[in-house]
This record gives C-alpha cells, structure tokens and sequence, in this order.
C-alpha cells in the first residue's frame, strides 16, 4: 500500500511566493500591504498573558465577531473566524465538494483553487475567463461550489456585483466570492448575503490590515451556511493572539481606510508610469498590478539579480505577464528606476 | 441540490470542552497546564514588529524545526509545523483515507478521531480498548491510517513502545502515534520515527508547554511523509508569533522539565487523595486522571455548580467517570474540598 491516497501522491502542491528573509531587498511578489498594521495591533499583541496563553482560546472568536459584525453591518452569528483566507478555501472545498460535487471557476485565477480540488479529489470544472459568456457557463456548469475571485488575482480586474447577484441566483451550489482584495476596490459583494443563502464572501485580513504575518481571515454568509462550515472547521481554528490582534486591527477603521487611501493612490501612480515604460497594464482593483511585457520572463529574472522580487507564473495566459505588488513610493521608485535599466528606455 | 455533502449534513461536529470566560473558576477541564508558558515566550511576542506582521511567515517554519531538531536528536526536515496538534490529524486523515482506504483507532480514546473520518467520508474501524488483543487487532484491520493515542486519552494508561514497534512492522499503512500528552509519560516513541517508515509522532505546544491559546503542534517522521503531508498542508499553517513563540518555549527545556515534574508530583498526590476518597483512579500517564465514580454525573453537575469544571463523557465505557486535569496544589485542593462535601466522606 502507498501511504497516501493516489490523489495526493500524484500532485505537486502549491507553490508559496518566495520569501526572501533579508529586509534590504524590495519585495513585490506576494501582495503584502507596503504599510505597517494600525498601532492598536502591537499594543494588542502586547498586552497578552500568559494566562490567556495557557488556555484554550475562544472556539469562535467572539470578540472578533462581534467588532467585524459592527463594522460591517452583519450580525456576529454570520462571520467565521479562520486561520488565514486559505483556511476557509480549504473548509468550503471539504464541506461542498467530492467524487460527484464538483468545483467550478474561471482561469486565470488564484492558483491554489485547482491545488484544493486535487487534494479532495473532486471534478474541476474550469471555464477560460476570457469568453464573453464566462458566467453564464459558470451558471449553466452549476457545480457544488463556484468560487469567483472578485476582484480577480492575478488579473486585477473586478465583475460587477449585480452580475455576481445573477450567477448566485442560477447556481443551486454556493457561490464562493474570494474578496481576499476587496479593500482595494470600489465595490463589495457584502449586500449578496443578505439576500442570498448561498453565498459566502471570502476576507483576508492579509493585505488590507497588513496582518499576513498573522494567518486571519473570516467568511461571511448566512447563519446555516456558517454553521454548516463551522463542522468541518478546527476546534480551535484562531489563536488568542491572533483573535485579540485581527479584532484590533478591524476597529481601527480611521486607520485603514488612510492607508488603502495611499496605496490606491500609489497604485493609480505605478500604473501610469509603467505604461510609459511600454508595459501593458490593465486598470486595477487590487493591491497589485499585472503588467503586460513581450519578454516577461527575462525582466522577471533581471529584477531578481536587482533584488527586487515580483511574480511570474509560467500558466496559460500569464507567461508574457509580471504581477507586481504595489509598494510605498520608495519601493516604487526603485522598481521602476531598475525597469528603465533592464527595458534601456 | 443541499449546501453541502451528505456526509456532511449527516453530523453534529466535535464539541469542544466548555471554556468558561472568568478566572475566578477552578477550571480542571480542558487538560491546560495549570502553570504559565516559560518567561523566554513573553519576551518573544514582545519582540513581534509590525515588519514580521506585514510580511508572510516562513511557510515552513525554520526556526522552530531547526531548534525542536536539537532538541529531540532528529533533523529538521524531521518535522512538520502545524496550527495545533489538531491540524496534524486532520491533514493526516485528508492525505491518507478516502472511500477505500479507512481509518483505525481503539475505543474510547480522543473523540476527534470519528469526526475527522466523518468529515472525510472514510470507512472507521473501532477497536475495543478493553480487548487483550487490541493491537493484534488493530494490525489485522491494516487501515490506510492507524492512529494510537499514546498516552492514551481519555483513559490516562500508555502502551510500551515496543508493542508499538510491533504493530508498526505489521502494518502496510501509515502508524501515527498522537503524543499530545507524552510530555508527562515515562517513555515516548521517538526511536520509531527512525526505525519505521511509517511511523509519525504527533505532538503538542497546548499541554506540556503551556501553549493552549496558541495553537501549535509538530509531526515527527522520516522526511517522505513529511513532503508528503506538507502537500496536503496550508501554504502557511503556522503564524510569525505562534513560530517565535514556540521556538522560544522548545528552546527552554530546564522551565519546561520543571514545570513537568511539578505536574507529576501534584497528579500522583491527586491520585491518592481521589483513592482516599472512595474514588477508581488507575494510575496517570498524562496530566489529568480519569477518576470513576458510580454516579459520576451527579458529581460533575455538583462540582460544576460549584465553579468547578471536570469533564463529563456520556459515551461507553465513560459514563461512570469523570477526566479531572491536574491543577495547582491550590486548585486541586479546592477540588478535593469540594468533592468531599459531594460525596460526604
């Protein structure tokens, strides 16, 4: 007997973005927040006890839910408290999908969704993002769970939510809107669930509160689909410090809505001055943006000999791509001194 | 078409023990070590920047590998960071069984164990305890993945490791050994992990280390089923402070040998007192004992009335007893006060 199951002994696995550990580099290639987390966050980290450590944390992480649910309008009972956005992917592919459930969504998109299909074993049903009628065939593929990134990684563009609104109400499966990168957007997907019982919003608390160092990400849905995952979850899926954390973190609005405010505006700036340099670069609703170069490839190595890591996926669609995280303004400035070199403009 | 899988809509979920939210309780329910974590952890969550916030952590978990490897005598492609002991059940479940390949354990032990199987959808194979040829048994069954609580809870008693080494040879799949409650045995099965393929070690930061709130566990095994699992694993299970933490309490070995020969002590001193009182207690392998009662949950509810917290199992063979985690001499006092007043020995 092989010790694990055909499915798994056949895969790769997914492939993490580097980590370069130095602090001396300028680091764009896994779509962290350029911006320290809000103070309230350290001082809350601070002021946990080794009591509080000793013990079992709160099963469902009610003080957090209590302050994402004021901030957003919801009721706690309809937030799930989890261990990076990851986790909830995870739970929703394990509480939705098998041998006859399968998982549906449009390429390009996060690469880990066909990652977590191939470890549950389930039928994937993938649909090319690029056809005009992407979600009627998502509609018409009606699978268990369809999982629409919005906006998309790495393609940085966003569906409408009315168009969302439409697909929810053709698919009898839930409708799984990852909005890891919502908090650069102009528009949410929040109102869906309160008027559909089979969707279910994706947060990250990663990139807009600048907590990837955390693992903290929450659903939000209806009370029977978050009991529901609840089952399949962890006991204990946040820690304490993490819970006491992420919930300081979310009350400090004042402070993240200036900071997207920054990175938004260093976005808009980045984009313009990579399309002076000749790089095709779509608009963006995210914390990144994916510039489009002939030989992509050989800048993305150029820039690694600089030091300056951003992402290159060797997929369909993306080979002629870079995905280049938006940083502070100094970061930026050296990214795109080191492409005026690299592309000799 | 249902949310979510049959199987899933099938169960109740695993219930985790009550956490009462004050500390003017004498809380003997959860297996918490009843002292605090080594100053050294403190100190390390303390020193946590916004930087180490901002960024992903080492998705693999370095430092802890490396300092655990010391410590323990093995390398640390050895070992495998997970989100709590907890986490490493249930990749091990996700990596190993499905449809055709079941899970096997002997009866009572950690009740998580048939829900991870139910949420998996895998056949289980229940082994009686209580039967002389349990591991014979467990050996014929050969399932896919074989889990052994060791010591075992909720019963308190350990199997030498030879026998273990026995059933190890005699199986085809995967031998995991769940140690989270090894810190306070007189022998653990570490050799195996050297000598079998097949064998992994699950142990645990919650107990021995007092870690509870932190949520953190390793895997110990030869390095194929380590690769193996990380496959099955979250690109980054563990977070920057949960690995600092940890690092920091496996490294001080003299506060964690200390703080164990306390525990040892004040249970044996438990254990005779519980004796005195009329009560079944066999001796304890791990930091709690299962005291057994014929009234058993009567007691409990009196005790819980009192603000103190045992745990109570209405499942087989535990219907006549009672799990009480070692507190402090304090705290234990408290219990036996309590009980004697109960019981009006």
């Amino acid at each position: 007997m092989a010790y694990f199951r055909d499915n798994i002994e056949r895969m790769a696995g997914y492939t993490p973005g580097f980590q370069p550990k130095g602090t001396d580099v300028v680091k764009l290639n896994t779509n962290e927040n350029p911006y320290p987390a809000s103070p309230t966050v350290l001082k809350a980290i601070g002021a946990i006890t080794a009591e509080q450590l000793r013990r079992y944390p709160d099963p469902t992480g009610e003080s957090f839910r209590k302050t994402a649910a004021d901030v957003l309008g919801v009721r706690p009972e309809n937030i799930l408290c989890t261990n990076g956005g990851d986790d909830l992917l995870t739970i929703c592919v394990r509480a939705c999908c098998d041998a006859g459930r399968p998982l549906a969504y449009a390429q390009p998109t996060y690469s880990l969704y066909p990652v977590l299909a191939a470890i549950q074993d389930c039928p994937v049903i993938e649909i090319d993002r690029n056809t005009p009628d992407m979600l009627g065939q998502l509609a018409k593929a009606d699978a268990a769970l369809t999982i629409v990134c919005n906006p998309n990684a790495p393609t940085c563009d966003r569906l409408p939510v009315d168009a969302l609104a439409n697909l929810a109400s053709k698919l009898s499966g839930v409708l799984l809107v990852d909005e890891a990168y919502v908090d650069f957007a102009e528009e949410d997907a929040l109102w869906l669930t309160l008027h559909f019982d089979n969707v279910l919003l994706l947060r990250s608390m990663s990139k807009g509160y600048s907590l990837a160092g955390m693992r903290f990400g929450f659903g939000i849905g209806v009370v029977e689909l978050i009991d529901g995952l609840m089952k399949v979850q962890d006991s204990y899926p946040v820690d304490a410090i993490a819970l006491q954390a992420a919930t300081a973190a979310i009350r400090d609005q004042a402070y993240f809505k200036e900071n997207i405010a920054k990175i938004k505006a260093e976005r808009d700036r980045l984009t313009e001055a990579l399309r002076a340099l000749g790089l095709g670069v779509p608009d963006s609703q995210t914390n990144f943006v994916l510039a489009q170069y002939p030989n992509a490839k050989a800048v993305f190595k150029a820039l690694t000999e600089a030091a300056i890591f951003v992402r290159y996926f060797k997929l369909p669609h993306l080979e002629d791509k870079l995905r280049i995280t938006v940083g502070t303004p100094e970061q930026n400035d050296k990214l795109l001194a080191a492409l005026k070199t690299i592309l000799a403009v």
